[in-house]
């Protein structure tokens, strides 16, 4: 096995500079930020209360009355303060990291004497503390201040928050593990995991790796803990888990190194899988790294949507069986695809395989991005393929369809999620090694990076996904070797390199253009073409069977009211059809539209009530037009449809 | 308005012949009625318990024990009751009978001094009747042992059970109603309306009509009665109600008069619509018929599917909005479509129009049928038109599918509901008036009836659906003059009649094909053809964009793996493909199953690991073989599929 020990490069390091992302990478500290920080306070009319500083002040004894939310509502904080600390290793901020730091100092405050820091069970469950593992999220919660806080030390090397999170680590590795005297269970959801490898990862102490390994391999074996634990007598259920719990559910029906098919919640399920491959990289493990493979080949290969989404059920947020893809009762969360992406990145740095980025950059150009609003203050927390607003009625089986984004949620895990993958989306685009680069991600830039002992800087200047064609520009201080790594996507066509305008002969290396040779000041053109196409999905695709998608490059394609009037089940396209692809300026900062005929059944040859009939349909020719799935909703309320009837 | 005064015949009078029905009607007093009793008894293996007559022992004082089963579970027994009793009305049976007594004399003892019935308000809850009239259910199950007992006082003239459930509806009457002291509320679930009515047609009993016309128009008054109910400190909630319950449910959001909407619980719902289109005809109230038939309308042109079920949310088991048709997360409970059905006779009998029939026939032939297996002794609850049993899982949005018939359920409405309406089939087959008979459906039989004063003997022999030839002999004790009416259903093609050879014009008034002469000893040839083809739906039906149902006379079809192998959403099918009926005796006692030419998407084309690609389907033709949807699941576990992909 070739071991890769490939990291990313310190965001401050990295300037992006992209059309695609500038809009939002912009709104993050001018908007996002401060809009999210007045929500986790409160202070936004009819967005869902956050409850989240409160609960913290109730927990530090600075403030009285009944703590609130969900019971990993601390989270949110984590996930914000993760945003934060990112945003200011990109941008200095001084009044942002001095809000920062006193939020900090208040998780300090709300610490308690041994580490332990958890405003729901501090406050409202004083005695039940890792008593309730399977729906409690201690664990989870625990995890999202760990990743905050070592984010938080990479940006402003202040050792506060890390200091703070690091007593708590050290109890929970107190807590948990195969002595005797400790207890040998797991989290319900997963996050820890990945957040101990980061932490060990930053610090050095191999405890907080070993308990990682120790909550992922006892993951999954007989007897179940979850359901020892809610078979107590004086179990306390937070989530109603003894009705509704399985071990599937949390990947826990047999060991990871066992398991087949992703299964159970979704962002459980990749936040684990995220730790399987840290885990397989730091010790080698070829085991971890199969089932890693396995699981991540079923997950992408049968059970991912084409817009870079996973969990085709409502019910548990999760998988259920190949290729069972429903367009329109779908969950595929926001949180769920960057953890696929967080997964994906993994696994090419584990494997040096260029094929996951095609997944990454599926999920970050689709789902990730249509989750938050064009504007910065909205957010999708379910991302269906297939909307009709009017039939997403309460009480419905697609009440958690909201065909419009949201101000907040009651469970508000996904807008934190996005700020965060927003302020650190230059650590997707480059891994390195001593000696080699490699270019993951089209998103223009500028960077500095030492290759070879020797101080490089780089600019990609590109206007990717609208156009293949990009440069990049290295200029190392003085003249040194190493090798450009350069992904290859299973989409382009014609890839061409040429350095310094001589056309170069392309060798290909898992995925990646291979350039090795010695630079100094060189300027290399990347060319490739993406073809807007339409596509079919695997024929046992219940759901989609006789309908075809549009992609181009990363991005897929959907048709929306606004454009295409209502009722859009009844427009059907013959694949061959001419597809004209169009620069809209004014969409979500700059996209591609894509322009095309279709036929349309003719709704008025129909009276409202008949509702069956012999009669042939009659066909109308109509021009329609796609926008990108990432864009969808920025307009107004209205139906919208990835799958297109086909008319072959 | 043309008031109709029409009516059943007694079940005595009529003797059913009828090839397609015998097998099940035969399986009633065989095998499903010993089969409930057994299961009402707790006595078969491996079927969900059903507690009903423990409940009553205990509740009489004669057994000890926790009253165990849904709050409703005494209806079970109501609707086992009103089987048996159609049943022996029929076809007299001593030990039946016995057994029948026992219990009601057991009902009689369970009966509180002040009257009133309900194990699990006696036995648990003594202190709140009628405060959870919410989800309490106590009039439901009234409504049901209403029913029964005036089944039996109909079938035995024994006024034993008739007299012990007066006694209850007399302290009904007592507690509700408009006056000062009296509940202003009505039944959170409807059925005791309907039962009312009967036992004022039986007793003359005029506060019972009263009261019903009380209950219907309360419902949706503002104060909203079951939102103050629950908003009571004290309430009491047997199913989480507070958090589940909107008035919509329980139709209840606005007055019955000025609904337009079909909406929430669909056996609620079909089961008001009972009763207000009996009150319509008994108070000859225009403006209620107004609403039955809009509410009619609106559910059979807009929410019905093309199985004659309804329900197209399992959530809350009911309506959503117009067209929201889903084909395999639907509800379309089997006791929604008899309470369809049985609204649709109601319908037919206060207008005189033959076109409620024809939605009758349709619920009657496919989803009521498909509720019981071929043996008897097996259910459906939830009626699908799509079916992928690998993906019907615990815990999934379509964990509400069975993929087999059951043995019983927790809550067991259905299987009882099936035996009550297969043993009063009967009842459906003529409307009569003093001097017209109305043949409604076309169902072998041998009647006696008295027409314009004199006893007619009539007998219809057919093969139907097989055939749409029949023959309808008359005869009179002496010559007299009288009315046949016969529906000519919608899809009858080339309708003719001949009397004793002759050929008829047609005369069609409001559906029915009219014969006014004198009778004496005739024979009438009725003859249709029904075309086997293909029908679309409404293009605003979302669900059913691009595919095709076949149909032939009343029965829609569909496809089985047994005959067409796995993965039948590959299939594809030009609408224009020759269509070739051919009898089956072995399926389900003899039905026709149609044989056409379709294509099949190549599924060895794609391997498992390809989920998109822009490949071009290839197709390979195949041989399909369609079922009545009636006999679906009668072989082997596997998939089904009503609504095949068009390839025009």
């Amino acid at each position: 096995m070739d071991w890769k020990s490939l990291h990313s490069l310190p965001l401050k390091n990295i300037q992006i500079d992209d059309n695609y992302w500038n809009r939002y990478i912009r709104l993050v500290p001018e908007k996002i930020i401060p809009y999210q920080w007045e929500v986790l306070n409160d202070r936004v009319a009819d967005a869902a209360p956050s409850y989240c500083l409160q609960n913290f002040k109730i927990a530090a004894g600075e403030a009285s009355g009944e703590r609130k939310g969900a019971v990993f509502q601390d989270s949110d904080v984590g996930k914000w303060l993760e945003a934060v600390a990112y945003s200011l290793e990109s941008t200095p901020n001084e009044k942002l990291e001095k809000i920062a730091d006193d939020v900090i100092a208040l998780i300090g405050r709300a610490q308690c004497a041994d580490g332990y820091i958890n405003t729901y069970f501090t406050i409202k469950e004083g005695g039940r503390r890792w008593k309730n593992l399977t729906m409690g999220h201690e664990l989870y919660t625990a995890g999202h201040l760990i990743e905050a806080a070592v984010a938080y030390y990479n940006a402003t090397r202040k050792d506060a928050f890390l200091k703070i999170m690091c007593r708590f680590a050290d109890l929970i590795c107190k807590e948990f593990g195969p002595a005797e005297g400790q207890r040998h269970g797991c989290p319900g959801h997963e996050e820890i995991e990945l957040a101990l490898i980061k932490l060990y990862r930053v610090t050095g102490e191999q405890r907080y790796l070993d308990t990682a390994k120790y909550f992922v391999d006892t993951r999954g074996q007989k007897p179940n803990y979850f359901l020892q634990e809610i078979g107590q007598k004086d179990f306390h259920e937070v989530y109603d888990e003894r009705k509704f719990f399985f071990p599937e559910y949390s990947q826990s029906d047999q060991p990871v190194r066992e398991q087949t098919h992703a299964e159970g919640h979704a962002v459980r399920a990749v936040y684990l899988y995220c730790a399987m491959a840290d885990l397989a990289g730091e010790y080698q493990d070829a085991e971890l790294l199969e089932s890693c493979q396995r699981l991540w080949n079923d997950m992408v290969n049968r059970q991912m949507y084409i817009t870079g989404s996973i969990g085709s059920c409502a019910n548990y947020e999760g998988f259920t069986v190949d290729y069972d893809l429903p367009n329109d009762t779908n969950y595929s969360e926001t949180c769920a695809s960057i953890g696929l992406a967080l997964f994906g990145l993994r696994m090419s740095r584990v494997t040096g395989e260029a094929s996951y980025l095609d997944t990454v950059e599926r999920a970050l150009y689709n789902t990730v991005r249509a989750g938050i609003s064009q504007e910065g203050d909205r957010y999708f927390y379910v991302n269906p393929l297939e909307v009709w607003p009017e039939n997403c009625l309460p009480h419905s089986a697609k009440e958690h369809v909201k065909p419009v984004r949201q101000k907040w949620f009651d469970v508000a895990c996904c807008p934190t999620n996005v700020a965060r993958t927003l302020t650190s989306l230059g650590q997707y685009i480059y891994s390195v090694s001593n000696n080699d680069l490699y270019l993951n991600l089209f998103v223009g830039n500028q960077t500095e990076v030492k290759l070879n002992g020797t101080p490089v800087e780089l600019q990609l200047a590109c206007d990717f996904p609208v156009s293949g064609q990009m440069t990049l520009t290295v200029a190392a201080e003085q003249e040194t070797e190493f090798t450009l790594r350069m992904r290859v996507p299973a989409y382009a066509k014609n890839y061409s390199l040429r350095v310094n305008g001589q056309i170069q002969a392309v060798k290909i290396e898992k995925g990646f253009a291979v350039l090795k040779r010695k630079w100094k000041k060189d300027t290399i053109a990347i060319s490739f073409d993406m073809e807007a196409k339409f596509v079919s999905a695997n024929p046992q695709v219940r759901a989609d069977a006789g309908r075809i998608a549009l992609v181009r490059g990363p991005e897929t394609f959907c048709l929306e009211e606004a454009d295409n009037g209502k009722n859009l089940s009844a427009v059907f396209v013959n694949r061959k059809t001419a597809l004209m692809t169009a620069y809209d300026a004014k969409l979500c900062g700059g996209v591609n539209v894509i322009h095309f005929e279709g036929e349309r059944l003719n709704e008025e040859d129909w009276d409202a009530d008949t509702l069956y009939s012999a009669k042939e349909p009659v066909y109308q020719p109509v021009m329609l037009k796609a926008v990108p799935y990432a864009c969808w909703g920025n307009r107004q309320s209205g139906e919208m449809l990835v799958w297109m009837h086909a008319k072959d």
